[in-house]
């Protein structure tokens, strides 16, 4: 029986650190969130940030686009919400429409307020390791986790399953950085059990429903599992088939609960530190 | 007996495809090397980078500073250098001064200048993959030898040793980017003799003279050495111990006359490059 990493003892952690440090700052802050059409699941992914922004007091703008909207017409309103005193950092929910120009869009936003890291300039941050930039945000909720729960990075193998910019490659810079050895395994993987059986920590991103099993893991591995997958009945799942892991290892996020929970908090963390910054 | 990678080979033919691009330019192209002080090393590398230059046709201008100028003064002439439409490239010798404000230059550089990626912009470039920027060159001269020997990357294992900005990160991201599965080891790595033994290929740029002994290898590995170190008699050498390894493994860099070879080469080309690209 391992131990379950509980995201949402996490979660609760950033977000009182975070309505202290807002109250400290003696001014408002407000996330805003850009919006294409009404996905589903972007709908309940922004009603999720609103709740917890309200429990911390911090204000959210929705910014809501047509998904038929020209890059040209959201690209004059995305440069005045970026130009906005109000407001500190922005969430572009993605993907985005294929119309809309993605890299101007990138470019066009002040660093200060990518509090997601979408753009170069903070993911170059990131790669070099100075600190200046904000990381996206589920590659911090994972070390937040592992930070949470006291596990020891340094020297210790962890192995990333999925090599996305938008979570395995900031996120294996962030292990480096903790003195971690890292190695990044993907769908051209050979001998893929055999290499994640060597970790110490498996962090899995690659968006398959249950496919690390017994055979990838062992005794004494801490496992992170990434992934929100929908399962043969429709019900949310991680890309850990979960029953099967976590009789074996050590400690485990569970998921629903996990990541996914912290990634939020860490969000709104962000909007705060910017304001902060920008006082 | 394993082969021999040799890097005057590949070097030699990057050189007479940069001469052939330049041809097709019509006009000149320019390398500034800008130095401080009078280092020996710093010396010797000037004049092999020129004597390679005046090989193919491109023009060299040295920019020597006393190793005791002032960040402001340097920066003044280091703008004007940047802003010249003559110069198609910038190398900048390292290490530089400490009173010099390295990240000051590092924003100050263009982009399209940056042929040894120094800059932010250029590393987030090479940690997104859009291949928007040029990579450090140690890095590209790695990719470029394992592609002249036809060294199948996809699906394959590749351990780096070190962690560095200027080669093993953009090196990881590169051989991402080919379909490899990367790890990467440094001083804090346990076990490190059991996770280099799985490698298909072993690339070693920690700068510690014939480090990696027949312990770290299989007889299956690629062995890369990007090190450049003295010896106990003052010799040059690799971070591999040649003689222990050569015998053991199917294919190796020598040093010298293997990754430092290439190097330059590639400065070169990718000065020209950046001439054609503002043609």
């Amino acid at each position: 029986m391992s131990m379950r990493l509980k995201g949402n003892e996490v979660s609760q952690k950033i977000l009182e650190d975070t309505a202290q440090i807002l109250r400290q700052l003696h001014r408002a802050s407000k996330l805003c969130i850009v919006r294409f059409g009404s996905d589903a699941a972007d709908l309940s992914y922004q009603n999720s940030i609103i709740k917890k922004c309200d429990s911390v007091g911090v204000n959210v703008q929705v910014a809501a686009f047509g998904a038929d909207i020209t890059s040209a017409d959201f690209m004059r309103r995305f440069r005045e919400l970026n130009a906005s005193p109000e407001i500190d950092g922005i969430l572009v929910l993605r993907p985005i429409p294929k119309q809309i120009d993605a890299d101007k869009m990138q470019d066009a936003l002040c660093a200060k307020k990518d509090i997601d890291c979408i753009g170069n300039l903070g993911l170059g941050s990131v790669f070099v390791g100075d600190g200046k930039s904000f990381a996206p945000c589920t590659a911090q909720a994972v070390m937040e986790i592992l930070k949470h729960y006291q596990v020891d990075l340094c020297g210790k193998h962890a192995v990333i399953l999925g090599r996305s910019l938008v979570v395995s490659k900031p996120l294996a810079m962030m292990l480096l950085e903790q003195n971690a050895t890292i190695t990044i395994c993907h769908s051209k993987t050979k001998n893929l059990c055999r290499i994640t059986r060597e970790a110490d920590i498996l962090i899995s991103a690659i968006g398959h429903p249950k496919f690390v099993d017994s055979r990838y893991v062992n005794k004494d591995m801490v496992v992170i599992d990434v992934g929100i997958n929908t399962d043969e009945n429709g019900k949310i799942c991680g890309d850990i088939d979960f029953d099967s892991v976590e009789p074996i290892v050590s400690s485990i996020t569970p998921v629903p609960g996990g990541v996914g929970a912290v990634t939020t908090a860490i969000l709104i963390r962000n909007t705060v530190l910017a304001a902060s910054k920008s006082t």
